[in-house]
C-alpha cells in the first residue's frame, strides 16, 4: 500500500513538478467538473485504485465511481468509471491516471492471453522479476487480474539458488543444507538446474522446488519423470506462447514466463472531462 | 539527476528489501567477483549509467566498463559492459539493473524503428507524456537515444490549451490572451484543434504552435497549407508506423506519437557472472 | 503544491523538534482557541494560505477565515483573517504561520512598488533565479501576487544561453543551433548579449529572445531600434528603481529584477491569540 | 548538519528539477572549469559551507579553496573563493551556490551594523524565531557571524512563559511552578511581561529570566532597577537601531531584535566561470 | 509528533512490506472487526495513542475507545481499550500496535519500581540518553509516565561538559567561559566531575549544574555538603535500584538513571479479534 | 541495508538535531581524536557494524577497527574497538554507536542463554515478531548472533492462518486451500492450532506447518506423536527458559519464544575518548 502510493507521488511530482501553468491560468480551482473514463478497445482490466489514487491527491474529495472491478473484461467503448470532483484536478490528473491504467490493464491483458492458451492445464503460470523497476508490486498484481500467479516477490521472501551460488558453497548439496540451516522454516528452497545430473544432485540435496532452466522439451519431459513428483518442479527460460501447450504436456507446475511483465504493451483508454452543469 | 537516483533507490528496496536471503546466507561478502552483459538480440542501446548506478549502490567500488554507448546499435551476442565488484553485489544488483537496461534500450529500439520510417523526411517525430509513471526522465531520455524527440516534459514547462481549458475561458482567443500575460515570456503556447475552424481560431488568436489533433490526413493537408508556415503545425493522435509517411508528406512540423512510450517491449539482455579468479 | 507542503513539514519541524515545551507542559491540548492576525503597517498581501496550511498541520479541524486575498493592499491595523481551533496548536504554529505571512507579503509589498513605478508603460516586469533557496514557487507567487511577472521557474523550464555556453559551442549561432535541435519545440531560446555585435549575432543565429546583460542606456537604445520588434528584448543587471521609467521608455520588452525577491524585508503582521469563551 | 544538507537538495531540485536544458545540451559534461567568486560590494561574510556542499552535490569531486573564513569582513571587488571542478556542475550551481551565499552574508552583514552600534556596551544582542522557514540553524548561523548570539533555537529548547500560557495556568505563579516540575534541570524559565506588576509576579514565581516586552525606556529603567541583577532581564519588542544605545544603557542584560533575521537584504556577490586551460 | 509518525511508518513497512499475505488473501477486505486489547499481567500504562494511531494509518476510520489514559496502573486481565475498523486492519496492525504498547508500559512499568523506592524523597529522579536509537522522545514520555523526569532531550538543548570537553579547552573555567558566551541565555550548564577538587573548579568557573559521576556514597556527601546548595547537584554512573535511597539521603537533587530506558522488559498484552457482528 | 542506514539517520537526528551544542562550541571541529570500546560486563557481541556506521556518518574518513567479529563471547574489560577520526565525531558519536552495540549484545547475550539451555537438542530455537517497532532487521540479526534462528520476517514473506483468518474462510480447510491457490509457490503455509481436532484439520488441510498455540507439555506430546513427522512442528506462547528442556523432549520441531527480543536488557559497553596525540 505504502509503495503503491509513493509511486503517485513521484509519479504527479514529475507531470506537474512547479505546477500546470495552462490549467492553473485558465481554470478557476474551485470549478467542478465531471470525467469519464472510457475503453477504447477490448481489455482486461487492472488499476482502478490507482487512477482514484491519483485523483484523490489532487481533490481529496473526489468521487470515482467504477463501473467494473479489476480482473473484469472490458469491451470497446465501454465507460469504465464516472469521476467528479474539481475541474482542475480532473485536468492535471488525467493523464498520469490514465498512464496507471493503461499499463496495467496492458499487463493484465497480456496475461490473460497466456492464461487462455493454457485453459484446462492443471499446470501454474507464474511471473518473473522482470519487472519494471519501482513497480513491482503493481505489475505482480497486474499479473493475478490476469489470472496468473505470481513467483517471489523479491529476493527477500524465497530462496532461489542458482550456479553461482553452488559454485561458492562447494556445490549444490553443500548450498541446500547451508541455507536450510539459516533461513526461516516457512521458506521454501528452490534450486535452479540446467542438467539431469544436476536435478538429481537437487533431489539429493533435499530442495523443495526445482527450476529446468533453459531445457529443452525433451529433457524436461525426462527430469519430470525422474522427479516423479517428489518435489515441485518449474520451467523458466525464454518461454514463448507458442510453446506454453506443449510445456505444459510434459507433466511440470510451474511455468515462469518473463514476458508477462516485460513484454506487454500498454491498452488505450482515454477520459472525456467537461465543466459540471 | 536526482531523481533517478530515486528511483534505483525505490528499486533495491523493493527488490532486495530485508535481505537477498540466498545470497547472504551462501555468499561470503568479501568475495570478488566479475559480470559480463551480453545481448541476446540485436538492439539500440540505453540506459548504461542507470545499470552501473545500480551496481555503485550495493558496492561503492565496482568498476564499470562499457563497450558502448547509449544510443549505438548493438548486435546480438556482444558484450555491452564488464563489470567487477563483490560477487555479493553483483549477484544482488543483476536483475534490477538489466531491468533497467531492457526497459530502456526497449523503447530506443522501438522509437528507432519509427526514425528509420522517417529518414530523409524534414518532419520532428516527438513522444507524449504517455510515459510509464515514475519514469518520465529516462523514458524521454530513451527516446532522444532512439534519435527522437521531446515534447515538454510534463505540465510544468510548456502550454497546451486543450477544448476544456477553452471553454473554462469562453474560446481559444480568450484562453490565449490570458495565458500569454500569466505565463513566462520564455514559453511557446500550443492550441490543440480539430477543425480548420478552430486553426483559423488560434492562428487570430497568435498561438506559437497549432496541434492537429485526430484529424485525417485531407484535413491535415488542408489545415498546413492554411497555416502556410505562420505558426508550427503539429499532428497527433494515434499515429501508427504505417501512416507516418503519408503524415510527414503533409507538410506538418512535428509528429508526436505515444507508442513510442507506452508500445515498446523489453529487448533481451543477460549477465553472466562468476567468482573473480 | 507538493514543495509547498514540504517547506511547511520542515518549518514546523525546525521550530518545534521534539515538542513545544512551553505549550506542551502548560496548556491543556483540548482547550479550544481564537486568533486574530492582524497588519501592523500598510502592504499587499500573499501567503494566506501558507498560513492556512500551518495551523492545519497542527490541528486538522482548524476553521481559518482570511478577510482579504492574496494582492489586496491591507491597511495598517486591519484583521487579515481570524483562526479558530485548539488553543495548543494556535500557540505552537504562530510564529511559522507569521514568518511565511510577512515574507510574502514583504516580497509582493516591494515588487508593487516597482510596479507602480511603472505604471502605464508597456514594458513586463518580470523576477530572477535569485530567490530565497527552498522558496522558489512560493516568491515567484508572491512577485506575481506584487503585480510583476516571472521568468523561467528554474534551468528546466526555460533556455537562457550565456557566454559561457557560447564560448563552449563556438558562438552564438552554433550555441542556438545546437539547442534549437535538442529541446522541445514549445521552448523559446534566449541568448544574453553585451555588445552590439552580440545583438547581431543572436538575431543571425535566430534567437527568440534577446537580453541585454549590463548595457547603457544608451546602448540599450541603439540595440532595440536595430531589433526592432523582431525578437523580444529583455534587459538585465544590477536595475535599480531609479532608473526603471528611462529603462521602460529605451522601449525593451521586459525588464528583469533580482532586487524584488533578494532585497524585499518582511512586513510586520502580529497574531493576538486568546482562549475561547 | 543534516538540516541544511536537506534544504540544499531541496534547493537544486527546484532550480535544476528534471535538467539544466541549456547547459546539458551545449556543455561536454565532462570539461573542466575554474570559478571565481567575487564580492561586488563590501560585508560580512557567511556561508562558505553552503556554497561548497552545492558544488560538492552536482561533483563530488570539486575543489573549493576559500580565501577568507566566515565573519571575515570582505572589500568591494576582493575574490572570496575559487572553485574548480566540471564546468556543467559550475554553470549549473552557480546561481544556487549564490543565492546561499548573499543571503547569509547579509544577515551578517545586517547584524554586524547592530553589534557597531553596541561597541563597548555590556548587553547581549540576540536573535528571534523570526526567521525564514526552513532557514532556522542557518540564519542563526549567520547571526553569529555578524557578531551577536542566539535566543532560543525553537520551541523545544528553551522556556518561555506567555500571557496566553499564564492565563491558561491561572497566573504567573503557578504557570512558572508547573512548568519547572516538569521540564529537564538544565532548562532555563523565562517569562515574557509588560508590567512592572507582572516583573514583581515573575520574580515571585521563581523565573530564570524576564523578559521586559513593549516597555517604554523608563518602564525598562524602573523594572531592572527593581529587578537589581537578581535575573537575567532581556527587553524586546520592535527594537531599531536608533534606539539601540538607549536601551543598552538600562541596564538590560540581553536585546532581542527580530530585524536581524527577517530584515536583512541580500549582498551583491558574482562568479566568473570559464573553461580550464 | 513528527517523529512518532514517521516510527509508525516504518513500523508498518518492516512487518507489512509488501503485503500481510495471509490477511490479504483470506480476510474480505470489507470485512468490519473488533478487537480488545487486554492486560495479561499488571502493569503502569503508557502508548495508548501510539497503537491507536497504527490502526489509524491502516484504517483511517478506526474507532479507538481506551479505558485508562497513559499513566494510570492496570490490572491483569483489565480491558485496556476497544478498537473497531476493518477486520483487515486489526489484524495486519495488531502486531505493531502491542509492539509499542508492551514496549512503553513496560518502561513505565520499570521506572515506577524506581519511583516508588523514593516515595517521600525530595530528589528528582531522571532518565538518560541511553535510549533505543529512534526512540528517543517516546521512551522518555514513557519515563514521566512512570514517574519520573527527563534530563535533556538531546545533545541539542542542554550542556553537559566532560572531561574530554575541558581537556580541549584548557580546563573547566575555560570551558565553561567559552560556552556561557556562545549558548542561549535560557541554557543551563551542566559539568562534569569526578573529585572533589573538580567540585571547586565548576564551582568556580560558575556551572549551573555539577554531575558527580561515579563517587562513592562518601564522596558525594562531601561534595554536596561543600556546594551546600549553590547549584543544582546531580549524581549519575550505574546506579542501581538497592542504592537509590542512600543516594537520595546524601542531598543531592537530581539522580539520573540509565537503566531507566535500557534494562525494562516489555510487559504482557494481547489482543482478541473478532469478525463484528 | 538501506533500512539500517535510515535507522541511524533517525538515531543522530534525535541525539543531535540542531547541534551538539557542547561539543561545537568547544571542540575545534579540525581536532583528532581516538576512542576505545570497552566491555563493562561479559557478553556475546552484536551490532559492531552499526556502531562503525554510526560514526561514518559523522566523519567519512573514520577507521574503525574491531578486535572482535559479531556472534564472539566477550569478557569483561576487554576491547572491542579502536576507533580514530575527529574528535568531535567521536564526542558526538559515542553515545549513539553504543546505544546500538548496547542493544544488540544485549539481545544476542539473552539469546544465547536460551540456546545453551538447549545445547544437544535437535529443536531449532526462533524468535517472533514481537521486535522493537523499527528495529526488525537489526533485532532478528542479533538473534542469530545469539544462535537461534528466525522466524518469518515479516507477514509479507510467511503465511501463519490463525483463528479470525479460520473463522473468516469458514474453517481452516477452506483457508489452507484458498491461500495454496493464491500465493507464491516457494511459500510454506502454517496452521496455529490450539486442540488436537484442530492439529488433524491443519494436517487434512495439507498444512506445512502447524504451531501448537499454549498447549500444556502433555497436550503437545500428544499432538507431536499423532503428526508423527508428516509436517513441521512449532510450540509458541510464553515459552520460558524453565520449560525449554521439556518442550524440546516432546519432539517439536521449532520453539518459538517472544521473550528473546522483548526481554532482553541492555550490556553494559563504555567508550573512553581522547584527544589523539
Amino acid at each position: 500500500m505504502h509503495s503503491t502510493q509513493h509511486l503517485i507521488k513521484i509519479a504527479l511530482e514529475e507531470d506537474i513538478g512547479s505546477g500546470d501553468i495552462t490549467t492553473d491560468n485558465l481554470v478557476d480551482p474551485d470549478l467542478a467538473g465531471k470525467g469519464v473514463i472510457i475503453a477504447k478497445e477490448p481489455f482486461i482490466l487492472a488499476g482502478l485504485d490507482m487512477a482514484w489514487q491519483v485523483f484523490k491527491h489532487l481533490d481529496s474529495k473526489v468521487v470515482f465511481r467504477p463501473a467494473y472491478i479489476d480482473g473484469d473484461t472490458i469491451d470497446d467503448g465501454k465507460t469504465i468509471a464516472n469521476v467528479e470532483g474539481k475541474l482542475h484536478a480532473l485536468l492535471s490528473g488525467e493523464r498520469t491516471a490514465l498512464n496507471f491504467l493503461q499499463r496495467l490493464s496492458g499487463i493484465a491483458t497480456y496475461v490473460r492471453s497466456y492464461v487462455d492458451e493454457l485453459a484446462n492445464k492443471r499446470v501454474r503460470l507464474v511471473d518473473t522479476r522482470k519487472t519494471t523497476p519501482g513497480w513491482r508490486v503493481l505489475e505482480k498484481y497486474a499479473v493475478r487480474m490476469g489470472g496468473a500467479y505470481n513467483h517471489r516477490m523479491g529476493l527477500y521472501d524465497g530462496v532461489l539458488i542458482k550456479d553461482n551460488h553452488n559454485a561458492a558453497c562447494g556445490g549444490i548439496k553443500k548450498a541446500v543444507d547451508r541455507i536450510r540451516n539459516k533461513v526461516s522454516h516457512l521458506v521454501k528452497i528452490e534450486v535452479e538446474v540446467s542438467t539431469l545430473g544436476q536435478v538429481k544432485d537437487a533431489l539429493n540435496a533435499g530442495a523443495d522446488v526445482i527450476m529446468l532452466d533453459n531445457m529443452s522439451i525433451e529433457q524436461i519431459k525426462e527430469a519430470t519423470a525422474f522427479i516423479d513428483g517428489r518435489v515441485v518442479v518449474e520451467v523458466s527460460g525464454n518461454v514463448t506462447k507458442s510453446v506454453l501447450k506443449s510445456l505444459a504436456d510434459t507433466g511440470v507446475d510451474i511455468i515462469s514466463v518473463g514476458a508477462l511483465t516485460h513484454s506487454a504493451r500498454c491498452v488505450d483508454i482515454s477520459m472525456r472531462i467537461e465543466a459540471a452543469d
